[in-house]
C-alpha cells in the first residue's frame, strides 16, 4: 500500500470484495471518502463535502474530534481489549456517565455492539422480568436486523430466548398521513393511544411485556409525537403492568438538542436503549439503560443474555472522551440552539417555498423533508427523483440522508449557524432545478 | 482520574454501574485487570496472570500486539468513522485478506459487529438465495444471542426477514456422550450423518435452506468431528439442494493450526461465518465469506440486511494489521506445531493420570479436559468444584477458560512452549489437590 490510493482504486476494491448493507449489489456506485474534520468530509482527489447525514445519523460530535481520537489511541496503546467477564475502568468509568445523562431511577448498563443487539437484550429483560412474552411496537420504526442466532443456537443458552414470535404492531401518531382521519396534533394523538389501548385489549394486556417505541421515530420519517402521546403511552404501560422501553438510538445523546429525546416529553421508561450518539460511532457500541426494579430482579435471576465484546474498552474509552467533550464543549445546547434558531426556520421556509416539500418537521438537528409528487393526493415523491436529488446535491457537495420520500437533515451537533446557512442555500439551488416539474 | 486506580476502585465502579452478560448479578466478583502484552495480564496490584483463555477465545495473537495497536491509533488519527455505504480503503484490504485465506470460489465479504449478527446474516442469504425457511443446526452449537428485533420492526424491512422460526435441531457427533450408543469413531460418523438424514427428509428437504454448523463446535465442548462427518454434511446437503454454512467464530484464524478449521476436513460451505480471531477482537467485528453463486445472486436481488457499523474502518484496519501480522509471524504454524507437540501431548498425559478427566480432546490450540465425578457413569463434575478449580488456578496466576464441567485450554497461538509447561505444571498442582476427591 504504499502506492498513492486514488478514488479509483479504492471504489474498485470495494466493488470486487465487499458486500453491502440494504443494497442490489450490482447496482452500487459508492463514493469514497479518504478522510475528514468536524462537519467536512473529503476523497482522495481532495474534493470536500458537507456532512448533512451524520453518516448514518451517528457522528454526533463531527468527525475526528481530537479529544475522542487521543483517548481511543491512549486505551490502545493501554488495554486495547479485555472479556467482559472482568472489571474494566473505562467500562465503570462509561456506565456511570451514560447513568449522569438518564433520568433518576436508572441504575446500571447492559452494554452491546450497536443498537440491534441493543434492542434485542433490552426486550429479554422485559420479557423475562415481567413473565410475559409478547412485544408492542410501531409500525413506523426501525429497532434493528437481528432476529435468529439465538433460536439457531442449540444448547440451552437457546430455550429461555425462543422468543421472535409474539411481536405486535400498532399505528403510531403521524398527522400528516394520519391513520385515524385526524384533522389535528390533538385529534391524532387522541386516537392514537386509543387505538393503543384497544391493541392491548385484543392482544390480551396480561400477555404483554412491554412497548417499545423510538422517542421519536427516526428512520420511520422523524416523526416527534404530539404532545401528551409519550405520557399517554407511559400511563397505558402504567394501567396494564407492561414495561416502556424507549429507543434511542438515533434520537439520543444530543441529536434532538437534549441529551435524550425522552426529556421532550416528561416521561420515565422502565428501560433506554441507545447506541449511534454515545460515542458517535467512533468505536461501534450500544447498550441498555436498566432501571432499578429490572436491575434488582436480576440480582437473583439469572440473566440469559451476552456478548464477546459486551463493554469493550476501546469502545468504553470513546464514550467516556465523547460524553466529556460533548458536555465541556456544550454540544447538546449547540444543537438546540442551532436547531430552534437556524435549521429548523430554515427548512421551514424552504417548505414554503417549494410545496413538492410536503411537510419539514424536526425537533433540534433531527430533521425531515417529506417530498411529494402531488401536493393534494400528498403522492410521495418517486424514488427514482429522490435519488437525483441526492446527486445533485452531492455533486454540489453536501451529503444528504435519503430515506423514501424524504430528506433527513441531520447535521453533526456541532454544526455552525455558518455551516447549516451554507447547506440551506444548496438546497435552495437543487429544489429550485427539482420544483417546475412538480408544480 | 488523576488519583491512582485501584483493584478496589475498578471493582465496586463495575459492581456499581455494569449489568454483566449471562450472570445472576448479585453473584458475580469480576477480576479485575488493568494491562496485558502477549500471553500475560496484570491486575493494578501487579498480580500477573498467564492468559490460557484468550479471553473468551478471541485474542489469538495475544494482547497488545505492537503492531495491530499502532495500525489501530493510525487509523484512528485518519479516519476513524465512516458510513457503510461508502467505499474505503482499509475495508477493500480486510475484506481481501480474508478472502486470500479462504477456499477457492469465495470473492465477497459482508461485514458486521461480532459472530451473532455474521450468523444472522448468513442466515438470512441462505434463506433468500435458496426461497426456503428452515434451518438445521446442532443440539451442541452456539451461534450468537441475538434473535427478535427485526421481527419487533415495524417498517417493511421486517417483512422478509419474519423468521425466528423454521429452526430446527439435530444431534451432532460426539462419541464420549454418544446420543447414537456408538462403540467408536466410524459408528459414531455414520450413525450421525443417518441420524442427520432421517431429520432431512422428516422435516422436507425442499424447506431447507442450509444446514449451519460450527467446523469444530467450541463453546459446546470443543467437539472434533470425526473423520468424514463434515465430508458426509456436505454430500447431504448437494444431494437436496441445502446450503452449507460453516461458523468459524471460535475455530477460526489460526485457533486449530490451519487459517480455518475447515480444512482439517477437506470440505468447502457455501457461506463461512467469521469474527474474534479475524482481529483478536481488537475492535468488534465479524463478517461472512460469501461464495460466488451467492454473491452472484445478489448482483440483482435486493439484500434485505444491514448495520450502521458494517465494515468498520478502525476494526478494518485491525483485521489487515492482524492477518498480516499473523502470516509474517508464522502464527498458524506456531498454533499447529505448539499444539501438536506440547500443548495436545501435556494435556493427553493429564487425563491418563487424573481419571476425573473424562476426555482430553482437540486440535491445534483449541483443546477441552473434560471432568466427571464418576469415571464409569460419566457424571459431569458438578459446577460448584469447577468453580473452585478455577478459583485455585486463577490464584495461581493461570486464567481459565471453565464451561460446565470442562475447563477449554484455549492460549493464544503466540504461545511458547515454555508457557505451555508452565500452565501444565499449574493445571497438575491444581488436580493433584482435587483428584483424591473423586477417585
Amino acid at each position: 500500500m504504499s502506492t498513492p490510493i486514488s478514488n479509483q482504486y479504492v471504489h474498485d476494491l470495494d466493488r470486487q470484495h465487499v458486500f453491502h448493507s440494504w443494497s442490489t449489489q450490482g447496482a452500487l456506485n459508492p463514493l469514497v471518502i479518504a478522510g475528514g474534520e468536524g462537519c467536512t468530509l473529503w476523497d482522495y482527489d481532495g474534493k470536500r463535502y458537507l456532512d448533512f447525514s451524520s453518516q448514518l445519523v451517528n457522528t454526533n460530535i463531527g468527525h475526528q474530534h481530537p479529544k475522542v481520537i487521543a483517548a481511543i489511541q491512549e486505551q490502545a496503546g493501554s488495554l486495547v481489549t479485555i472479556a467482559p467477564a472482568t472489571a474494566n475502568l473505562m467500562r465503570g468509568e462509561a456506565a456511570k456517565r451514560i447513568l449522569a445523562r438518564a433520568p433518576a431511577g436508572f441504575s446500571k448498563v447492559f452494554f452491546t455492539n450497536a443498537g440491534a443487539d441493543a434492542n434485542e437484550n433490552a426486550m429479554r429483560m422485559a420479557r423475562l422480568y415481567t413473565g410475559r412474552d409478547k412485544i408492542l411496537s410501531a409500525y413506523r420504526s426501525y429497532h434493528g436486523s437481528t432476529g435468529a442466532a439465538i433460536v439457531a443456537t442449540g444448547d440451552p443458552r437457546r430455550v429461555p430466548n425462543e422468543y421472535a414470535r409474539g411481536h405486535v404492531h400498532f399505528f403510531n401518531p403521524y398527522l400528516y398521513r394520519t391513520e385515524f382521519n385526524a384533522a389535528n396534533e390533538e385529534e391524532e394523538c387522541a386516537r392514537a393511544l386509543q387505538h393503543l389501548r384497544r391493541v392491548i385489549e385484543c392482544e390480551g394486556p396480561g400477555a404483554i411485556a412491554a412497548i417499545l417505541l423510538e422517542s421519536i421515530p427516526g428512520t420511520a420519517g422523524i416523526l416527534v409525537p404530539p404532545k401528551g402521546y409519550m405520557q399517554g403511552v407511559r400511563k397505558l404501560a402504567d394501567e396494564f403492568g407492561i414495561l416502556l422501553i424507549c429507543d434511542e438510538v438515533m434520537a439520543g445523546f444530543g441529536r434532538t438538542g437534549a441529551w435524550l429525546a425522552l426529556e421532550h416529553f416528561g416521561v420515565v421508561p422502565d428501560l433506554i436503549v441507545f447506541a449511534k450518539g454515545v460515542n458517535s460511532g467512533y468505536v461501534p457500541a450500544g447498550g441498555v439503560m436498566i432501571s432499578q426494579p429490572i436491575c434488582e430482579h436480576f440480582d437473583n435471576h439469572f440473566f440469559p443474555g451476552g456478548l464477546t465484546y459486551s463493554g469493550h474498552p476501546l469502545a468504553m474509552a470513546a464514550i467516556v472522551a465523547t460524553l466529556d467533550a460533548m458536555s465541556e464543549e456544550g454540544m447538546v445546547e449547540n444543537a438546540r440552539d442551532i436547531g430552534a434558531q437556524v435549521l429548523g426556520p430554515g427548512l421551514k421556509k424552504l417548505a414554503e417555498r417549494y410545496p413538492m416539500i410536503g411537510e419539514a418537521r424536526g425537533a433540534g438537528l433531527f430533521w425531515a423533508l417529506e417530498f411529494v409528487s402531488d401536493v393534494q393526493k400528498k403522492t410521495p415523491m418517486p424514488a427514482a427523483v429522490m435519488q437525483e436529488m441526492k446527486a445533485a446535491l452531492t455533486a454540489r457537495g453536501l451529503l444528504s440522508f435519503v430515506v423514501e420520500n424524504r430528506i433527513h437533515v441531520v447535521p453533526p451537533c456541532i454544526v455552525s449557524a455558518a455551516q447549516v446557512n451554507e447547506a440551506l442555500a444548496i438546497f435552495d439551488e437543487v429544489f429550485a432545478l427539482f420544483a417546475p416539474r412538480f408544480a
